[in-house]
């Protein structure tokens, strides 16, 4: 992914600032400005333990106001900090309201150390700062690079699309890299489109692209607090509104915006914490596509098959292992395994005449293919994660989130 | 666990040989011999790629015949090796019959490397020189020892409980250290007691005990393809058979059952591969018992939580975050959470006044408490788990299991 191709956004006034919330001389406040009509899409976290920001982003997707503004704050996620948290999650929205000057919805998001109210006076303070510098020049990768924590790289998707005779353009950007799973596993990603599209059509595309993108992607199985991706939809492209699949271009917009959301999805796996590997995981002949998704994720998610790839290490028995503790239909005697496209096991046994040297040439690269058939039916599922490495354990036994 | 209290179980012969699976100058098979009479119990693993060792046993289970002896390999599992893998099984449990001379049921059980057919002309090989040996005096260590893998310790645990005027002794011995989750956690275990028992009421006490224990272990929440758990009673103290709970000391019998599996299994998590910190995990407030299991479940196997364990972080935002994911009822303004005994959450927020110095010293402690109620209802459960450390990296990197 080429970052320096990142498509201008017509309608959206960025701006980065330095709060100071957790992080010295760098920036870490994202204020996001949109027009009059601009619609949101959000999916946000299931747990049951959300925070104050996820919350009124799901009430504001609930209610009928278009969106004014996006604030993001990073080194503090605001979440279980109780009736403090949810004052400083008001103040600062408040506070955003008032500067931008909006009279729509002010969407928030928040990441970072958990159980320690947001210092919004930090915030409140450079905001009118911020909002002096809106409308400048977009530069989407210090927009990614300002709402990063443990991130190693700023993650940045864009792409186009043409709906009817208008050039349309999709650019969003991500942060995350641990307690990456799906329900949903994004951490925070923002997508924007110039694109003019009616709300409810806009939530059923993103909500059909996060399942082919966050919801397929694992780093440790464990989901945040803060899981948000919102779409915002400027419409400042010409042409008519789209209102659904039938509309001339609702499928290359569509498409553009899965890209946007694999690209990204695909990037923070990259980023997984400690990770060496990048890790595709095909399962086909499951008895359905559901059943493919949860036997692809026992495999990404199993702590042994993760570290026997760190470890180069062509250990199909562990991929065995995770497939049979699915809790899925599977029949051992039909399963069969590739390696990088090196079948290493077939009808429950180790292939006949079994090679490991082009596999094990395989397991030294970068990216690792892995893909599983069961042999019962025509179930498919793609999912990505990273390997397990002692950088993993490094960052996370020291670094308080 | 003093192991030097290991009682003798009167009726079991006991033997290990060299077979030289895999390890050299060290034993590797575990045989034992049972008396006319004595009965079975087991749990096995659930997963979908179970070994042929483990069908065997459950086809014995289903039938009503009588336990001969045992024969336990390790070095290999021989999982997932097809046709060659279940006639070496049965090449292996044919030799002991005949070695044995036993006209009975022989069970079988195997741990170590997956997808490699057991060479099982190696312990064949060894067997009439096992034979030779039972009946010696009962060297539980040794027993314990001898089915182990990547064990740094052998276990063994052993109590007594009074059976209307007869003590009966249960001793058990077990292996595991990494590949542990319930469904059932064991790994290899095994019970045995001189207690004279109906089969179908030892099955029950057998399926009562390992809820409250091995399933109650998690080191990774990887499931393996070999895991097993048998108990035999030999019948050999005098006494009448006990049919029921309302038999007198059938209770006795169960508490002692309850116990050996107990003191298994905390061994097994003790001994996590890499495990620098044991953990006990209560839940308590929760909607129900099953719903208090999940969400200790999603605790325990929480890779953030563990490193911050290893780390000896106070970080109770990862619980948090963990029991935010679990997928059961939960109320995050009612949540509150301890870290031995220490009050640090309370109503969805850090308690006032909150000082981390004491938690802090608890956690530098080998023993961790963690306790976590939902103030929803009467549901509790207990899981005992391990923290996830560069060891567990260095160990599942390298070993090829």
């Amino acid at each position: 992914m080429d970052v320096n191709v990142a498509h201008e956004i017509a309608g959206v006034e960025l701006a980065a600032a330095e709060a100071g919330y957790k992080y010295a001389q760098r920036t870490d406040l994202l204020l996001a400005r949109f027009p009059q009509g601009a619609e949101t899409a959000g999916v946000l976290t299931r747990s049951a333990c959300a925070s104050p920001e996820v919350e009124r982003c799901r009430h504001l997707l609930s209610q009928d106001s278009s969106a004014g503004a996006l604030v993001v704050s990073a080194g503090n996620s605001n979440a279980f900090t109780g009736g403090k948290g949810a004052a400083a999650m008001t103040t600062l929205s408040d506070a955003v309201t008032t500067a931008t000057g909006t009279t729509r919805g002010v969407f928030v998001a928040a990441t970072g150390v958990i159980g320690e109210p947001l210092p919004a006076e930090k915030g409140v303070a450079v905001l009118d700062e911020a909002v002096s510098r809106l409308g400048r020049e977009q530069d989407w990768t210090a927009a990614a690079r300002t709402i990063g924590t443990t991130d190693t790289f700023p993650k940045v998707a864009s792409t186009q699309a043409v709906v009817g005779d208008e050039t349309v353009s999709v650019t969003g950007i991500a942060k995350g890299s641990g307690m990456i799973a799906p329900d949903m596993a994004t951490m925070l990603a923002f997508l924007f489109t110039d694109a003019n599209v009616d709300r409810a059509f806009l939530q059923e595309m993103l909500s059909a692209a996060n399942a082919k993108s966050f919801n397929c992607i694992t780093v440790d199985g464990d989901t945040s607090t803060s899981d948000t991706c919102l779409l915002f939809a400027t419409g400042a492209a010409d042409g008519p509104k789209l209102i659904g699949w039938g509309d001339p271009g609702a499928d290359a917009l569509y498409a553009a915006i899965e890209q946007v959301c694999t690209d990204l999805a695909k990037l923070i796996v990259r980023d997984g914490e400690g990770a060496s590997k990048f890790i595709t995981l095909h399962v086909t002949g499951a008895e359905s596509d559901e059943s493919a998704h949860r036997i692809a994720l026992s495999v990404a998610n199993s702590p042994l098959v993760k570290t026997a790839i760190a470890g180069e290490d062509a250990n199909w028995g562990r991929v065995v292992m995770a497939v049979g503790k699915a809790g899925e239909p599977a029949d051992r005697d039909r399963l069969s395994i590739r390696f990088g496209g090196i079948e290493v096991a077939k009808d429950g046994a180790r292939v006949d005449g079994y090679d490991e040297a082009p596999v094990a040439r395989h397991l030294k690269e970068t990216d690792i293919l892995i893909e599983v058939d069961l042999g019962l039916g025509d179930g498919r599922a793609t999912v990505w994660t990273c390997d397990l490495t002692h950088g993993y354990i490094s960052i996370n036994a020291d670094y308080r989130s």
